[in-house]
This record gives structure tokens, C-alpha cells and sequence, in this order.
């Protein structure tokens, strides 16, 4: 019996990665990438392509939204603005989380509406995105009620026929458990690719190693890409 | 005092036209124009620069969403799917309306998420939109419950002191009721293009140019564009 189909956005970091994972299991996976602009564009698209490589996906779609680094207003896309690095306070504690300056504009909203012009034309029932709604860098587009609005948006904005739905199988969980959760599924991390700022190795300093690094530290896992320096987090 | 910021989406029709129109009375509008890979992109932009001229519009976007021809599914962007000759049993009885095959899918949310990244980084909080309910082709994505659902998704998914909301002024009216308010205020309609075929000429006969055409007719009024043929759709 053939597998139902399902789009998954792959950043390339270790959160697509577990979503890709977990999707697998019941589903024939569609790659979707976006290009934003955002300063590790290359290396993200590697990541992506070595991870479709390896779950043997065969409808790939990579595409730009050149709008959104032309647009500006975050850290990710626009040189001007600084790449803050992680403040170990501020930073896992989400009570105390502001949105940071790498928060893009909207992007989610972009992202999945790519996802869906594309669903609705391949018949896909199902959308995965790796969003993280706790123990994450506090973006507004990463909540579960944003992608419950969304859906309604869906449903509102497509034909009558057409019933698709986001599923965010990772956003309830903390980052330490998505690591073990992907070393159960055999989630190839080592293709995986997190980093803000850098291409060659990770920096470990910006918001995303730091949040990458501590998940690792905290599962008692050995992280498998390179980086320049390895904070302790704990 | 200096006015509010607007967003203002103009495809370069009438509908956008007679939008814009309105939104000048009380808003600074910055125009927004979204190339998606349609058949008539060349004469579209120049209806959208000659608007934003005549009103003298100082911030322009221009960007391209090429995924959008890419994912195909709608004769708007494949030439491999006919454009539908208007066929006015159905097209002019909203009863009747089958989604027909120049939807393009979720288009328009994909149009609004760029337009909401850009009012967020520029700090505009009205996005207006010429979307047209009743008296339309039957797109789901013009109905006045998905933009309701849509501003929901913008409050979640920006920055909390983000107030941005979508304005839908000529959702609720007949075409014939948008030309007579357009004359009122002055809009350009020799300046906008609707035809989903044609450059030279309007074709007359698309769902566009009929629908067009019949609002000119019920408002007794003569459309100033060039038309290859004129039908009577009265």
C-alpha cells in the first residue's frame, strides 16, 4: 500500500531533522527549503539536500523569498544588524524571553504558504514543519496556537475539496528531548546544520548553538558536527 | 499631521485601483506588487507603476514568487490549462460558481504574508487588499471570513506590539458598485489592466474581462481601456 503524501520543511537543522523522522514513519515526504536571505543560506542547502538524500525523497522544491532579506528588520538577514550571542539567563529561561533579533519578520507565515500552494497541487494531506515552542529563542511564529490560526486559514483559503493541515510533532517538546527522540528514530544529526553565523564550523555562541549544544549536553550526547568552541551549557 | 502608513496590495486591476483610491483618503500608502509568474506580468507591473505614479506612491515592492508558476495548478500560470472563456451562466451567479481553473493556489496568502513582513519592518498598521466577495470568480481566498481568519494568524504570529490588520474595502460590493465609486473618486482606471490573457488588447472574453466589462455596462459607463471585442454582458 502506498504511503499518503506529506510536505516537510527542512531548514537542515536538528529540529527539521527530527520532524523529517518522525514523518517518515507514516508518510511519503516532500522536501520543501526556503532561501530568505538569511547568512548561512549555502550550508543550510547542503544540509537540506544531504537529509533528503538520505530518506530517498524524491520531490524536492527549493525556493527563494528574496523579498524577506530585502525587507530586512532581522539579524538573520541583514548584516547591520548583529547576531546576538547567547545570554544563558535570558536565554532558557522563556519567562524572561524577548523576541530577539533574528526573529524574521512574519516568516513562518511565508513559509508554510509556499507549503500549501505546493500541497494542494501535489495532493498532500499534511504539512510538517520543527517548530519549538518552549525552550526556543521565543519567535512568535513558533507557538502551537499560531499554527492552529493557520489552519483555519487553510481551510478558509483553499478549495472545498482540499483538506490540509499543519502538523507540529516536535513543538511541545524541550530540545534535550528532541535529541533523544531523533536518536530513537536514527535522525542523522551528523547532516544536520544549526548555526546563525557560520558555514565551516558552528560558533557555538550564537542563540541557536548555544539552545543545539545544552540539548546535547543535557541528553548526555555527544553533538556530531564541528565547532569552532563547545560552551558548557548546563 | 503626517498620515498613517498603508500597505496598499495592487495587482494593477480595477479592483486594486478603486482599494487604493480609498486608502489614499486617509493613509501614506506604500505599494506592494507581486509577480507570481502570470501570463500578463509585463503589462501588470506597468499598470502598477503607472498607479503608484499617479498617486505619487514613494515606497514600491516589486518581488517575485516564482514558486507560485513553478507548483503550476492554475491556467494563470500554466500554459498548459486553458484560460476559461466566461461563461456568464455561471460566472455571473455566485450560485453557481465552480472554483474555477484560474485559481492560483493560496495565492493570496502567500501575497499578504509578504506584505505583512514588510508593514511589520516599516511600521505600517493597515495592509489594504481589493478583494471581491460577491460578484466574483468563486476564489476562496477572497472571502471575507479567510482575511478574518488571516488577521488572526498576523496578532500570533508578529512581534506583540505589532498591530497589524488587513482592510478589505470593496469586499462587499458588486463590480458595477466599485466603478461607480472609483468615478467618485477620481480613481485611473485608463492606468489599470484586468485581463488575464492579453497585453495589447483586452481579450473581452476572459472571466477578468467579462466581469469587467459587465460592471462597466451596468454602470452605464464606457471603460477607457482597449478591448479586441466588446461583448454585451447585460
Amino acid at each position: 500500500m502506498s504511503k499518503t503524501h506529506a510536505v516537510v520543511l527542512v531548514s537542515g537543522g536538528m529540529d527539521s531533522c527530527v520532524t523529517a523522522a518522525i514523518a517518515n514513519l507514516e508518510y511519503e515526504m516532500s522536501f520543501l527549503h526556503v532561501n530568505y536571505g538569511q547568512r548561512t543560506v549555502n550550508r543550510e542547502l547542503k544540509a537540506f539536500n544531504a537529509l533528503a538524500d538520505y530518506y530517498r525523497v524524491k520531490k524536492r522544491m527549493v525556493t527563494d523569498l528574496s523579498h524577506l532579506s530585502a525587507i530586512g528588520g532581522s539579524s538573520l538577514t541583514d548584516t547591520h544588524i548583529e547576531v546576538r550571542k547567547a545570554d544563558p539567563r535570558s536565554l532558557f529561561d522563556s519567562k524572561e524571553n524577548e523576541i530577539p533579533t533574528s526573529y524574521v519578520p512574519f516568516r513562518n507565515a511565508n513559509i508554510l504558504s509556499i507549503a500549501v500552494s505546493w500541497a494542494e497541487v501535489i495532493g498532500a494531506p499534511k504539512i510538517f514543519i520543527g517548530a519549538v515552542e518552549e525552550d526556543s529563542s521565543g519567535y512568535p511564529d513558533c507557538r502551537k496556537e499560531f499554527y492552529d490560526a493557520f489552519n483555519t486559514v487553510i481551510d478558509l483559503g483553499t478549495k472545498p475539496e482540499t483538506k490540509i493541515s499543519i502538523s507540529t510533532p516536535v513543538i511541545n517538546l524541550k530540545k534535550s528531548e528532541i535529541v533523544k527522540h531523533g536518536i530513537e528514530l536514527k535522525a542523522p544529526f551528523e547532516l544536520t546544520w544549526s548555526c546563525y553565523t557560520r558555514e565551516d564550523q558552528a560558533c557555538g555562541v550564537c542563540d541557536s548553538c548555544a539552545l543545539r549544544l545544552r540539548a546535547f549536553q543535557v541528553s548526555g550526547i555527544e553533538d556530531p558536527i564541528p565547532y569552532l568552541q563547545r560552551p558548557q551549557y548546563l
